[in-house]
């Protein structure tokens, strides 16, 4: 194990964060607000860590898929631990644990909140959160190779790791040179929705902190009312651009590169707006009884499902009153969630499709079973070795779910409340249903069952296998192992 | 398509149906019910359609999965809907689906009700209705291969279809010799187990039902407060042989031939045993200050963690009234199921363990990339070709549920409701929770969430690929494509 290099990796992440806590402190510079020293505070701790950790220059910069997991999931629980204490300091959320369950949310881009109400919050702090929100919907590492490549060469195992999907599109050859697209797109579409939603006369400051919730698939609220007071316009435009930050970014690249062709027949692309109008459509049809208009009844089916199959978590109305069927929908997309290669969690609409090909598949070769069959997606032959990863993914994702839901109903709220807040932090969606719906929040939970939700909203933003790796023993005791061996020999670390 | 072997098989089937259905009219003899006369109409219609389907023996007897799979999944319906119309004719249960739910939930061993009051049934409806448990448990296809082995040796594709778990385990090479030691061993059982009732001072008939509803792991209650009202020696008994019917019979043909050690070390069995003892002091501590004395609460739990791990669904006590962290427990058990190879439905455990250890074999092989490593189970390496199936089952399982929740969701129960209901019916257990619990029955669902819940219930006795293969709009188009190309080409039926 190389541990130099995951110290000098967490260092960089580290300054990264004292960089990012800057605008916090500029905020609250702008507002005069006093609880900005607690950012300013913890700027400077991150900055000096940083710098402790990066001083000294690993030797070996070779590492492997089990450094690039460890590495990434540490870095998760660093930054958000550094990332929480602003929030405890300043009194806004005084529990540790409630602090941390809260900036997971933001930076796994959930948007499960524990605070019952929003708008009493410091201006810095509500930026802040929100402005995790952006940093952990693109990544964070893709933001640090974008910005500052490290030697070494095995860095995908870092992008790997960080990035959603059943397998890792690399868009163009160098790592860094993706990682800077994807940026620069994701820049563009965030300031094309500020300024839009600016035009619809909203203030800066809130456009700001939508968009963010938006771009990053979070979905953490500015107002106590959610999204549910604004204007049908800036309605229409969150739930567009939800679904705009759910698809590939691959089919944006395809659209930079002027390759209209592969970024229309991008098969993934059709399965999720398929699904998203079959759902709108059963939705809007569902629920039209309960709105004056079919408008109304429209806007808010279409603000739903973006909001739930891209699991931002935004909520236009109050879902938990409508008809079981409509909700179950909903409980189906939160499963599903959005494309891969996108901001959004969830299974990935490409999983999905993948899984239902292979039960096709398995289907006809009971009717020709000497006929050798393969299962493609997007023309391509899907390879064994993915459609391996996404059967243990599947397996892995169903054990954590019904260990988690058995955890948390120590604290005996409904079974419906306990599965779907499970489901949606293991999702990265938001609210659930119930107690933890749309109107609801995640402060009635105890704290071991904030910590399991914690670890599970980490678990489905970094797609399980990094945070499985962290809590498996076998990890741990061979890491003993080998540091007892070099301790003994006086050799080279493996 | 081996039409002319489909057709025999099946009238064989009608020609064993008619034989069971013996057994009510002789009740109903003993008892002088008029309402008998509905199951003598059945016994000559099944005679008749019968022994014209047998009469004229195919000619080609080579058959493949396919026709397999579609034999047994037509004879299951074609069973159920000839043995569900008695309950009709005799005013029993007046409604067609209703009595098909009451009857395919019967030979699925699933035992969930659509009746309100058990106790107003006709005597000889009673025991038919428990028979179906028994004869469902073991499989209908055994029975036929024990008595009357058909020619053409790909027989193995029948019992594959009806038997439970991963893999097909024959306990002998020859299947007909395989079939008679099952059913041996399991009437011996159930004989055992009416003796023992016996002493226990309930009266014949009541041992009798009692006995059929254990060893097939049905769970239909005789009485209208299930077994509630029985003393706490008959309840430990019911509990105790609830488990021991879904222990893998391997497990019992190796203490016949006394290969002992073999017995003792059966991976599957150990796990069974430590899912059931984990689950019973977790519950047991969980609920002990619901009960005057610990013992009361052990009894319940036992009881309640044996009916649901092996899908039985008997029920001592209302566990809907119980903690939500018993509640889901016995939600976790409705998915494991009991073992492979035994009468009880689910996933089963050798699956479940087969999967864990995949996961696990992923997070190992993140540590040690170089490392070969292959799951095994029972000391032998699982084969690739078992592992790609249980994960198709699991993805196909997921599917099945999910689509099937959809559905029943219009009839806008609650999702508690709807969601343990169908898991209840996917894994042939019986009683789910809130409206489906233990006091509760499925007669509020709509016909079309009846129609689902049917298909479901088969759906899980045999193992999702039979029926998706019947509904698969392939397996028709295909159908009709060698049919045309028959009678164009005057050619082999293929």
């Amino acid at each position: 194990m190389n541990f130099s290099m995951i110290r000098y990796v967490i260092g960089l992440v580290m300054l990264f964060e004292s960089a990012f806590l800057s605008l916090p402190c500029l905020i609250a510079l702008i507002y005069h607000e006093k609880k900005g020293f607690s950012f300013w505070i913890m700027l400077f701790v991150c900055l000096i860590i940083g710098i402790l950790f990066v001083m000294k220059k690993p030797k070996k910069t070779v590492y492997y898929a089990k450094e690039g997991f460890l590495t990434v999931a540490i870095s998760w629980i660093v930054m958000s631990f550094f990332g929480a204490l602003p929030f405890v300091i300043n009194g806004d959320i005084p529990s540790v644990v409630d602090a941390m369950f809260e900036t997971v949310s933001g930076f796994t881009t959930t948007g499960s909140s524990i605070l019952t109400d929003v708008e009493a919050l410091a201006r810095c702090s509500l930026f802040w959160r929100s402005f995790t929100h952006w940093v952990g919907g693109m990544g964070v590492f893709v933001f640090v190779l974008a910005v500052m490549p490290l030697v070494g060469g095995q860095n995908i195992h870092l992008m790997r790791a960080e990035s959603p999907g059943p397998s890792v599109g690399k868009l163009v050859p160098k790592i860094r040179k993706t990682s800077m697209i994807l940026y620069k797109i994701y820049i563009f579409m965030t300031i094309v929705m500020v300024v839009l939603l600016l035009l619809g006369k909203l203030p800066l400051f809130d456009s700001l902190l939508l968009a963010f919730g938006t771009a990053g698939t979070g979905g953490f609220s500015i107002l106590n009312s959610g999204c549910a007071s604004y204007s049908p316009y800036i309605q229409y435009l969150i739930a567009i651009f939800m679904i705009l930050f759910g698809v590939n970014f691959n089919v944006y690249y395809f659209i930079l590169i002027k390759k209209f062709k592969d970024a229309i027949h991008y098969e993934e692309l059709k399965y999720y707006l398929l699904f998203i109008g079959a759902s709108v459509a059963m939705i809007t049809y569902n629920i039209h009884s309960l709105f004056p208009t079919i408008e109304q009844a429209f806007r808010h089916a279409l603000f739903q499902v973006g909001t739930v199959i891209t699991t931002t978590g935004y909520a236009s109305t109050d879902f938990n009153k409508w008809p079981e069927f409509s909700k179950f929908i909903l409980v189906m997309l939160m499963f599903s969630g959005a494309c891969a290669g996108s901001t959004g969690g969830g299974m990935k609409v490409s999983r999905l499709v993948i899984m239902l090909k292979t039960v096709k598949k398995e289907l006809l070769s009971y009717l020709h079973p000497r006929t050798v069959r393969k299962v493609k997606f997007n023309g391509r032959i899907v390879e064994h070795e993915v459609i391996r990863g996404i059967n243990v993914y599947m397996i892995a994702y169903a054990f954590v779910l019904m260990f988690s839901v058995l955890i948390i109903s120590i604290d005996n709220f409904d079974f419906t409340s306990n599965f779907t807040a499970v489901v949606a932090t293991l999702n990265n969606i938001g609210p659930g249903l119930n107690i933890v719906g749309p109107t609801g929040n995640f402060s009635m939970y105890s704290n071991l069952s904030k910590i399991v939700m914690i670890f599970d909203m980490l678990a489905g933003r970094l797609e399980l296998f990094p945070m499985l790796l962290l809590i498996n023993p076998y990890t741990w005791k061979e890491i003993k192992i080998r540091k007892n061996k070099k301790n003994k020999k006086e050799g080279h670390s493996i």
